[in-house]
């Protein structure tokens, strides 16, 4: 059992996800690689002594640079703000450490850029945190669709839908200001992510991007909020479908509304994170009469399932998407295989959310350039 | 117990279900005037004769004039292909009775407009037959909107979905044929009646509507498919809020997918007519932790429902929509007062047709005339 | 088109669904005879004319002697209370007259073993109104089973459930007194029509049946209820599969829970009223990764849809399924032949009652005597 | 951070879920002590050495006395066949060790009346398996039954139901042999400890248990199954109201069929694992037209979500659900309160399940003894 150190930067949200499942790893899939948590960094000594004894890790600093540059280290992982991701990512590979980092790839495109050139220049593992594209249900239906078990794709349409800013009375706070921060820049990595994913390259789009709620409440008065509540794009695949998308911080009663439905020549397919366990299949197939929707539940016959549950009805969870990852991370790592999703899949998500910016400001039907 | 004589055009698929609820319509709701059913017009004596004997009517003739000609036919309902539409209408208003037509209204534009200047300049009762929105759970679903239920509205998503040409191996037939039968011709209708019906005029839209089997077997060889297969389109509702509406018959495991989802600052609303008695309302209130999306089941607290079913879970079905139709054009020619849909309604929905199609063909935003 | 004449006894709750279906069947189905509404009777001289107007028959009375000895009446269907059954249908019996009769088939085992006897001793048709197992659901369903879909059948679970007296505060009423208007005596018929129907004689059963709010509140002060709220029953079908019968008028939530489950060696049904149009079946057979319960949309594929809908996806309503008694009455009148479900299936159901009542006395299992 | 020095027995099916539990619970829920994985007993020192590596302990070993006997371990997880879990029990008792058994309680009453003299004599804590009771969604249900939520409670009706066992070309196994691994020895105890938690003791019962496929294909030709493959029971709880229960493991389709429906005089609620991130509630509140079950995504609002994932819309799965046990039993042994579910919670189960063996064998309604 060899064990490999681990940098992570970032204590909070994702931070602890990815510590949970750093822990759990080895037993779950028993990896070629097991994580040894060396270092914890945060954004102050407290906070990173506060994480490292909730998390278990060796050491805390309050500077990521000392994480990086720590020999015991021998992998890093960003959890921290994706304002930071461009520095710690290019640090990292300049150490010869290959890098997981969570969405999205930096703040902009220009770090994307920037991260994807490092990456490919260190030779280094490379991976993004796309978590929801692998449950076991996702994997399925990719695999699915690579089978051509609906025929030739017609239609694509894809949600992410939250309500976390739906309420006109919530006040300002840094989600409503910095477009990096706003529903385009936080939220559409992972429905765009998902949709290239399953459907392909982008080639042209004609989006519309805007702020329902222009003001919100400040400590003095109203402020302006200076991101996106939502957006929608129809999109023209390079395969030659044609598809929508919305993603919304504003759609009063969704937590988790990932979704997604595929019409093809001989079936369609739908999904939704809500109920993430669960692939709705249909097939032009056999008598009418008994044709519909079948509601498959994701089990041992499913992608990654088994390692986790070992029966039927099981079911997985949030945490078990993160644990997933850290298994492709520590795979990639041993066996110096390309991983999925790289930081090049960070980056096509980053060309088309700029290409959406722009076709929303100029109210055209605009390419996507190729990543 | 007033009876009425009425005239209907059209024995076959929508003439059938308006014989059966001309038979039902008094029974159900005690109207204040009763239909007899005096004349059925069809394109064949033969057929004529084998309508009339089917569904009751004291007489049938091949030739529509001579219907409307009849002084015992006192009111005119059209079933009949929509490019007949305009000239039976006319003649029933020049001969100053009431029509009921079937949606679309016409087969283009014009004939739209003629069908209103003609109807408005009769003064009589004008009323289109777009059902779907007349179930208990869309009537209720109105209601809410007017009362506030959901607060302000920020986001329609609206799509009728079906999949009778679904399968490319379809052979080319008359509904492959005519802009008027194609996807926007003759599906879009329903929905861009309802989106109207729920949401008020629409200020501009940006369309894609395309044909993706381009060809089709016909008797010798490969025929191209001349109207388009589906069709979206994102649009800002007069009102500010922004929507997307999708039209598809070739979306694969459809049946009846006339479906909206609602997004306000105070709740949400979904709907599908594929679960007709159902209506999915969330409500922004109370703990957090008792939120969620509720299934109303239709029943005798909705519109219209109490009238066939006088019980709790009983459920309505298409036909019943139909019968509403007819109590209302009835109680219209009784009461003289106006009655909704009319064929106002009609023209506003082929105006968003057309605009869709130019938008679809400039690749531009287009604002919508208002009618 | 030859035609009927019909006497309607009852005009309240179902005597409206029947005067409805009567007006509309012929054009529904194009029946072999028409039914000519003749006469209609009524607890007094008002409420029969009243009715007369309403639904349009030619003649009200008072006194259904009078409407069974009307020469003009051909056929009889009796709609008024359970204790009236077993007079109007003997004396229509003996003036020759074909019979169908709303369910319970009688206020007692004894009426309907009397009601049997009468009917099979005439040789006319008789019919027994258990709409609910009309629906092309559930008739798609026993179609299902008798193909062997779901290969031996290991298990049934049914329920009747509504929630009309689930609120202790609502008052004593003639629904809460006298055992024939009970749980029992008023729900059970349904279900248990629908799981012989399904399954087959039951062998032997254990019953529980109680009164769960003991009093309501009367004019004067609370009133004791004397007949049953809930009840349950496991069950030893003839075919060898056991199986559980709830059936509840305190089942708070449910509108219309008549509701079914299927187990078998091959696959799995599953049905709810609340959602008529649809049937969800499971097969094991293909990939296990593909199987899941489907839900089947009714459809011009399965029983007695098309005549409504001629359309996938338009659904059928409670007031279809009298529709569809309406017609298989007027055409066993017709043809001769035996129509299904006849008295001798209402007489089933009252024998399984009793065993069901005294089982629930007794604390035994008792064997149900055979129909 | 103090840590506390484990020892499991068994490695395989819940042994692994129990080491992930113990690998991740530290990070999740931030416990007060974290756990050492120290030895782990298998039944060969090759699966011993396998599992040891697999999941990170520090030794293991063939023999469980060896493991019990081990100073570094402090507490003991019993994961090992339930024929074993009652001398592994006593000794960890003996030793002073507190235990965590899976559940059943050992393969017999008899087994868990003496685990339980043995635990409580001993003073230490004693923690039982009951994963699915756990869950969010059903600790949210205990809360709303505690708040009165929905009213007094009338009717609980409650199943656990898989198909492993449906296809009766199923070879003989260790699973179709013995009572204890039958479907009310392996399978019930689930469900009948959830019915417990959420409706208190059962006053009575009238049971039925039997084998559908007595044979099953052995390696010389067909053998006997000496087990049950699906039970029901009547029920009457000792706070009044009435219930049913079914347990199967041929019920086709059916993969984690773990679900209960509870009806009361103001609301109902509806549960079930194969959706195990929802929880169905209907009040008997507000207007009649907007009522109906809703549908409630657990979340940061509920019971032990907010360790997990923190945000609305994760959603948990399986192994979250051992990692909630894995906290209770750490936080047991720091605190020294009673945790809950117990061994006694264990016995509880035990009784019912003898009294539904009697009661099945006898046909007659039985007093199930208190615990």
């Amino acid at each position: 059992m060899t064990e490999i150190g681990i940098g992570l930067v970032g204590g909070g949200y994702m931070g602890k996800a990815h510590a949970v499942a750093l822990s759990a790893v080895g037993a779950v899939f028993d990896t070629p690689l097991r994580p040894r948590l060396e270092v914890i960094a945060a954004t102050s000594p407290d906070s990173a002594e506060r994480y490292r004894k909730a998390y278990g890790f060796a050491r805390g600093t309050a500077d990521w640079r000392d994480l990086v540059a720590d020999p015991r280290v021998q992998a890093v992982v960003i959890a921290s703000p994706q304002s930071t991701h461009r520095a710690i990512a290019e640090a990292a590979f300049a150490a010869g450490k290959p890098v997981f980092c969570e969405k999205p790839l930096g703040a902009s495109l220009e770090d994307a850029q920037a991260m994807v050139a490092a990456a490919e220049a260190s030779g280094l593992p490379n991976m993004i945190g796309f978590n929801y594209v692998r449950t076991p249900a996702t994997q399925f239906v990719r695999r699915l669709l690579a089978e051509g078990a609906i025929g030739e794709i017609t239609w694509f349409r894809g949600e992410h839908t939250e309500d976390f800013l739906a309420d006109p009375a919530l006040p300002s706070t840094w989600r409503t200001r910095d477009r990096a921060n706003g529903c385009m820049g936080d939220l559409a990595p992972h429905p765009i992510n998902c949709m290239l994913a399953l459907m392909g390259p982008v080639a042209e789009l004609s989006a519309r991007i805007e702020t329902i709620h222009t003001t919100r409440p400040g400590p003095t008065g109203p402020e302006a909020v200076t991101n996106d509540d939502h957006a929608q794009m129809m999109l023209r695949f390079a395969g030659g479908a044609m598809g929508h998308l919305y993603i919304s911080r504003t759609a009063t009663g969704r937590k988790m509304g990932y979704a997604y439905e595929i019409h093809g020549t001989k079936g369609a397919i739908r999904f939704d994170q809500e109920d993430q366990n669960s692939v709705w299949l249909y097939r032009a197939e056999g008598p009418e009469a008994t044709r519909g929707f079948t509601r498959i539940l994701t089990g041992p016959a499913h992608p990654d399932f088994l390692a986790f549950c070992q029966g039927p009805g099981h079911g997985t969870g949030y945490q078990d998407q993160i644990i997933i990852e850290a298994r492709d991370f520590l795979t990639a790592i041993h066996s110096g295989q390309p991983v999925w999703p790289s930081f090049r899949d960070g980056l096509a998500v980053w060309q088309l959310v700029e290409t959406a910016f722009q076709s929303s400001d100029s109210r055209q039907w605009l390419p996507v350039p190729p990543t």
